[in-house]
């Protein structure tokens, strides 16, 4: 397959998100004669596989956030604005923004995707997201005040939705979760309040489907299963939410479970700017792209991860939205633009899958590679390994570390703090 | 002087603020038998010295915070309660509070004090305090986004304004924050913002008095000058603001400074919940005590540290408010708690001046002990290491000493994130 773009110089690349992929895109090209611009609504990276770390006070926000400007600090034709993507003007090539217009040779979309609430807008409304920092802090927050509020209630109905957390879906998100806040009532809340009776604090994790995992082999499946159980998390299969008001969870068979807790973890949906044609949207609300990563019906827009759909063997719903398939297309994007900006013929994508892993709590994790699938302690080392070499900066490596290590052995941090900033 | 308290057991001890002063109370009385309950508007206690090394992201807030349930995790008898005191009615012996009303025995009041105005409602409004965490945490966010800012801006006195920090205050704060300031403006900055030409960035330190750091040595107070102007901090003695409107800072003496950072650490007043009779409260808002710290006018009720107003030989204005007054004064009044248990008299407190010291930037500081003072490289490493043992937390002094090590050698933190919670 050939590629049918100008072989002139495309100069002025504009990616817009700085998460795996947008990141790892800028890092690649960072060398080559491109003026690069990225545009993300925060200043900083996000390492998305620890926030449930951060909403359950086990690392701080910023042990797992990287300022993009330390990263190309040296990198004079490497531009970075904080700010808003409002719309794309694919016809003018350039977008409106929260502080002007923009202009591009080549966009890069690398959005990703936003929590799908699959149009139920009290879940919009009252669900607790965890798709960013901010919101894992917001969680936090929600998790602690609500035992020092349980501690002053008389109402033994609140009392109890107070106590109560109910996760919704059993990915990776769901289930790390729904360990670690198993953990914080095993080694943590009893000993932080010793007034309420946590044997009536309850964990639900309700996955729609059979199994939890799906992505991973049955055997993971199945152990992550008795993980959860063992550390008395309830798991409820084949559960699916019809609405929450606010205090109870209203499922589709009926049954209701209280919580002022409600932890939505079940799907995302594609996050592209407004101004590309509907008819590159594919399901999911992904953007159509071909095997170069190119949007179909354009040729100066990219995608690129969760945002992406290409459709190819064994692939026929698009790639999985995890961060391997989003570093991997960056990977590709970067040597493609060099090759275009060489004359030279771009390569198509080739996902390879290097695995997947999760982690349930401590001594307990599921690694499923290749060549090899295992479970437990050396599973939880192997996890661990990988999450810290993959953060960014050295010093957040070292921070992550010393705090895993001080969580092992006092089995207790001392994070569970509710501080928001007083700006004016 | 005699105790006319009555010699029977108060065995309900209410403390109101977990500042220095009511934790250290609180501490020395956990092991005896009242029961305790301390009320503040956080769940953590704040150390307050390090508070503008958060503000310029070279410490993280949980760094210098530790959560009230942890550091009493293990004694049942104290109780702590998140909330706001609303009022207090010594008549019925009971606070009025955001979750109800709390009964007490004795009463200690350790609020402190809160940033002093002036009765100037365009400071309050738009200066930035520095009084807690939250406040520190919203200035640093402030102070980035400025940054941005000044990128995308064309109008060169929108520029100016956003570039120019005024720091209203030459005591330990103002002066800390202004070094701090000024390294943050040679060695990140301009490598953050290569578009910037930091130049054009200006620091200013506005003392109303014709020296810094009036607590100390007529020496320190020189040598801070000094250090501050080696820095490129433009200190202005003798200045007395006179408003702020936004944009512009006016001085008495006509003269005007453009800037959208306003920081106003120029003085303090009591804070004191509602209910304590008018004839208790002397200079400053503050709470007259006597020798016992008890308010004058009240059996059972206390003031500690930067609210107490103790008028003794040579303290005719009362003591210092500083942490060394309410770590003293909190040790003295739980020693004669426990004496007024054991029917003993009580003794009057004498404070002890151990010294002060102030940090201006790398290798420099400025310390005076009793018995000696000096300056420079050893008065930096001195205070480094008096802070870090003041730090409660074995894994929080840890953290800031690899953070400070961190930042020694490689003059540049990777703290610069705007992060904010985002709740439902």
């Amino acid at each position: 397959m050939q590629s049918n773009i100008p072989k002139v110089l495309q100069s002025r690349i504009v990616i817009i998100g700085g998460g795996f992929a947008g990141l790892r895109l800028l890092r690649k090209l960072q060398r080559h004669d491109f003026q690069l611009v990225l545009i993300d609504r925060n200043n900083y990276h996000q390492f998305q596989p620890l926030f449930y770390q951060v909403a359950t006070a086990g690392l701080e926000p910023s042990a797992i956030s990287f300022p993009f400007r330390k990263i190309f600090q040296s990198r004079k034709h490497v531009f970075i604005r904080m700010t808003e993507v409002v719309r794309i003007d694919p016809e003018a090539r350039l977008l409106i923004t929260g502080i002007g217009q923009i202009n591009y040779d080549i966009l890069v979309i690398a959005t990703g995707g936003d929590t799908n609430y699959f149009g139920n807008s009290n879940l919009k409304a009252l669900a607790y997201p965890m798709k960013s920092v901010s919101e894992a802090l917001g969680l936090r927050n929600r998790i602690l005040e609500n035992y020092e509020n349980a501690l002053i209630t008389t109402d033994p109905e609140e009392k109890q939705g107070l106590l109560n957390l109910v996760i919704v879906g059993g990915g990776p998100t769901g289930v790390e979760l729904s360990g670690a806040i198993a953990e914080m009532k095993r080694f943590i809340l009893p000993k932080d309040y010793p007034e309420i009776d946590f044997n009536n604090m309850h964990i639900y994790l309700l996955e729609a489907s059979p199994a939890l995992l799906n992505g991973m082999s049955g055997k993971s499946s199945e152990k992550a299963y008795q993980y959860l159980l063992k550390l008395g998390v309830k798991v409820r299969l084949n559960a699916m939410v019809r609405d929450y008001d606010g205090k109870t969870v209203f499922l589709a068979n009926g049954s209701v479970l209280s919580t002022r807790t409600f932890i939505w973890a079940a799907g995302i949906t594609g996050y592209a700017p407004e101004g590309v044609r509907a008819a590159s949207f594919g399901k999911g609300n992904r953007l159509l792209v071909d095997s170069f990563n190119r949007v179909t019906g354009y040729e100066n827009i990219y995608a690129l991860g969760d945002i992406a759909l290409m459709q190819q063997d064994g692939f026929s719903n698009g790639h999985p939205q995890v961060a391997q398939v989003d570093i991997q297309q960056a990977a590709n994007l970067a040597e493609n633009l060099v090759r275009l900006y060489d004359g030279k013929q771009m390569k198509s994508f080739i996902y390879k899958d290097l695995g997947s892993m999760a982690t349930i709590g401590r001594n307990l994790a599921v690694v499923d590679l290749p060549f090899i699938r295992f479970q437990g302690f050396f599973a939880w080392l192997v996890w661990m390994f990988v999450h810290l070499m993959s953060i960014v900066g050295v010093k957040n490596r070292l921070m992550i570390f010393i705090n895993w290590l001080w969580n092992y052995f006092t089995y207790d941090q001392s994070l569970r703090l509710i501080i928001r900033p007083r700006t004016k």
